[in-house]
């Protein structure tokens, strides 16, 4: 009976769970402090550490679907701490701390983009979003058309797969973007906020894509009226909460108005936060746009400072569970020049990674604008790939849809596009990149 | 395969996950803010609220293991929201769901117990051990001999029963206790130390009474070897630990000096707490131990003010989440006067809630203290039951140990003890009811 009470109040899953977040603030702070003093933005280093401590390395923070049961570590301690446990709980447990490490990761990259809509200026974003949208539109235009045509005649890939490694690279990664953004100091500028709008477009567009090719590379057909819902609610939510952002945000801070106890404000905007997230990824649009949305109905508020004062320990802790985990997730392993046909993974990682460039730098330099732009920045600000082309990579391979080798090229072009962001953006903006 | 990627990133889950937050948030700034201006503790009002959103009425927030998918409403709407999944995913949701939440609200105690740590003071706790090891000896002692005594020769209960019904009234939840003495502003007060101190002791002498009733209730025997085991590794973690405070507050305190980037200090200060609340855990004795004691070492190092002050928000939104799900796992429908049985689950709930005030104000006045000394106010403050005997009385039942009605008057007896603590703490800290 006291097994199963202990059992019952989930004794090794809170070992597990304890431990991995102990390896990966460890991870995240060793990592980024390196990275910064490098002058490289920290959340390289949260990345780098995340996949020193995942299952390319270390294997103390593996995650299930990336990794099997004998690949983790920590599984293998909880184990020899509590003999009795027998596989199927111990696989209960692997797939428990799973979820458990992915939810977390998920708020913290939620908590980043509140904050990053907090940040914003709904005014600035409205305004830059014609803008916006042509940067997108041909940062989504070149990868696809030229990385598939590439992929097909080049380098001789399947159809399907050539279509999802395509779609991958068309996903900004607005998380990563806004955090090296932030690090950088120019979220709050012009050519931060069109990146931002740009970021917040291209995730739309991209659930967009991902439908009509899944539907086309599965055979199943495209679903118009689908399609059409998807556009028409997503507008709705984001032109409803624009028009009444003001409303909304008045009638919040009437509700926080008569709270006495402490942390009401917190926790009464998270609860907003989780509240649009929760609204947004029912309308599949992601949890993050309606967590962007709150912050933005928010920043117009006389609460701003005090929410941003009281939310940056939280963000601190939160935010960067999601680069570790992001960084633990990617398997290094298959990136291996000297196995056989690992060169071409190596010249496909490329090409993918150049036709992202090309994209995202195309789109910049096709922006009207009547006053002077900093292009080459926004052109770069958008080229971090992340969590969405990991996903696409991961499962094309289990689909069957993607060969091996386009799937492990696609991690390339990810890794290398999020590498050299920092530091080229940190270059375009010093002041005498601005051209007009 | 977009439905696959979609799965893949949990969306349900994660959509279960920021509505039940949004519920939790919601109860707990409501319920909270009304016990508070009603001049009693906000964690009541929390408790309530999780109540309100819990099993017992609306079922909002229902975790596995107190009820099944049926009871869950929100189970029900995410099958709407997601029409394709079935009851086999629905199940494994509504587990995540449950682990995810458990888990949050364990590291919502265990950051409490940091931050009690962090506001206490060493030197006061080692000198009031050997009055706090007289106050927890009588108050595990009364409720233990005389409450198995009623239980079995007033009540009739059967002996396996009344043993665990018993030992779950010698629990003082240390997380209750200690919320409501702060919420008084009275936990670091010398009469706020000695319960603090108290209800550790209580906290490790309730694990080895558990062991050994189970062994016992079971036919298992007692493990003699394993109680000494216990109690070796209990005084070596304690002792080590505390002897060894000053430098490992030290070298931490170092290792932070080079840090560069914003938030090192709280993230490796939860790292440190994470990691000893896991080594305590793996010596079986829980969790909540390593994080009070990690807290404890801080509180003596220069970092102490800067680490309270960033820890608040985080605080703030982890800890309500403890209270409102151990108020959503109590199921008050059992507390029926009107069904069979009812009105002696009541009668014994009385007695079992007496025994527990009995034994703990027993023990404050056999206290020997050479200066004055609230007595009143020690033995009020080591009422609260919680969460443990909330788990001993739901394993009780779910092993044929202990019949409902007993159950259920122990979950009586954990409602009748938080419910009148505030109050008459707050009545007995008045100052005139200082006595000498």
């Amino acid at each position: 009976m006291f097994a199963i009470a202990i059992a019952q109040i989930n004794q090794p899953t809170l070992q597990i769970v304890l431990l991995s977040l102990f390896f990966i603030y460890l991870a995240s702070k060793i990592g980024g402090e390196i990275t910064h003093r490098l002058g490289l933005t920290t959340i390289l280093g949260e990345l780098l550490g995340g996949a020193i401590i995942g299952v390319s390395l270390l294997r103390l923070v593996v995650l299930p679907g990336v990794s099997t049961l004998d690949d983790a570590l920590l599984i293998g301690l909880i184990q020899q701490i509590n003999p009795s446990l027998g596989s199927a709980a111990l696989e209960k447990i692997f797939t428990a701390q799973g979820q458990i490490l992915t939810i977390l990761a998920q708020i913290g990259v939620i908590i980043l983009l509140f904050q990053v809509g907090l940040e914003s200026n709904l005014r600035e974003l409205v305004r830059v979003a014609p803008q916006a949208a042509t940067a997108v539109a041909s940062g989504i235009t070149i990868p696809l058309t030229l990385g598939v045509g590439g992929l097909l005649w080049i380098f001789g890939a399947e159809w399907q797969g050539a279509l999802f490694a395509a779609a991958a690279t068309t996903a900004v990664s607005i998380g990563i973007s806004a955090s090296i953004l932030d690090d950088l100091g120019a979220l709050t500028s012009h050519e931060g906020q069109l990146i931002i709008g740009a970021a917040v477009l291209d995730d739309i567009t991209g659930i967009l894509i991902l439908t009509v090719i899944s539907g086309i590379a599965t055979g199943g057909g495209v679903n118009l009226l689908g399609i059409v819902a998807l556009i028409a609610t997503a507008a709705l939510f984001l032109v409803g909460t624009v028009v009444l952002s003001r409303l909304i945000g008045s009638l919040f801070v009437g509700l926080l108005k008569p709270l006495e106890v402490r942390g009401g404000l917190l926790m009464l905007s998270l609860s907003f936060c989780f509240g649009l997230g929760f609204i947004s990824d029912t309308f599949r649009l992601e949890a993050l746009m309606g967590a962007f949305v709150a912050g933005l109905i928010l920043s117009q508020t006389e609460i701003k400072r005090k929410l941003e004062h009281s939310l940056q320990p939280v963000a601190d802790l939160l935010i960067p569970i999601f680069f570790v985990v992001t960084g633990a997730r990617i398997d290094f392993r298959i990136l291996n020049p000297l196995a056989p046909g690992g060169a071409k993974v190596f010249l496909i990682g490329i090409f993918l990674a150049s036709m992202v460039v090309c994209g995202r730098l195309g789109g910049a330099f096709l922006i009207r604008s009547k006053t002077p732009l900093n292009r080459v920045a926004i052109g770069v600000g958008m080229l971090p790939l992340g969590e969405v082309a990991l996903v696409i990579a991961g499962t094309g391979v289990s689909t069957g849809v993607m060969a091996p080798e386009l799937s492990a090229a696609v991690i390339l072009a990810i890794l290398l596009t999020v590498s050299i962001t920092p530091a080229w953006l940190r270059w375009a903006l010093t002041p005498q990149k601005v051209e007009s």
